[in-house]
């Protein structure tokens, strides 16, 4: 199965790429833009066969190593 | 609204930081994680009221600046 991360920087959190991106933008002339943020897509092919064990082991991995959980949040979704 | 894209690399492009995760996670016990591939998740707040238009305009941006379409694919979703 496969798992899909996304790790966001949590609010409040400065993200100086994203305001780049949002600067870049309105520079360009698309003016609607306001503020982006800019996260991590993480996606991880699993050997696992139950939906439920492989969830933990992918918020463990979250915690441990995939997010810095000081600064970032994370979703996690197991897909078939 | 906001628009939600993430930009993928694509199929057969190597990816050495998602390689790096895998084999991080494997040494951390995970044995049972295969392949990993990283990619990038851009949140934009649009002031703009058409969700077709805003549709359309992310696609141009992600053609012109989000994705380096010669290696990445993006998908764009619009959100109320």
């Amino acid at each position: 199965m496969k798992a899909q991360v996304i790790v966001r920087l949590k609010e409040g959190v400065l993200d100086p790429q994203g305001e780049a991106v949002s600067h870049a933008l309105n520079g360009m002339g698309y003016d609607t833009v306001g503020a982006v943020r800019q996260g991590k897509l993480i996606e991880l092919e699993l050997s696992d066969t139950d939906a439920q064990t492989a969830q933990n082991k992918v918020k463990e991995m979250c915690e441990k190593l995939l997010a810095n959980t000081v600064i970032e949040s994370y979703t996690v979704e197991i897909l078939t």
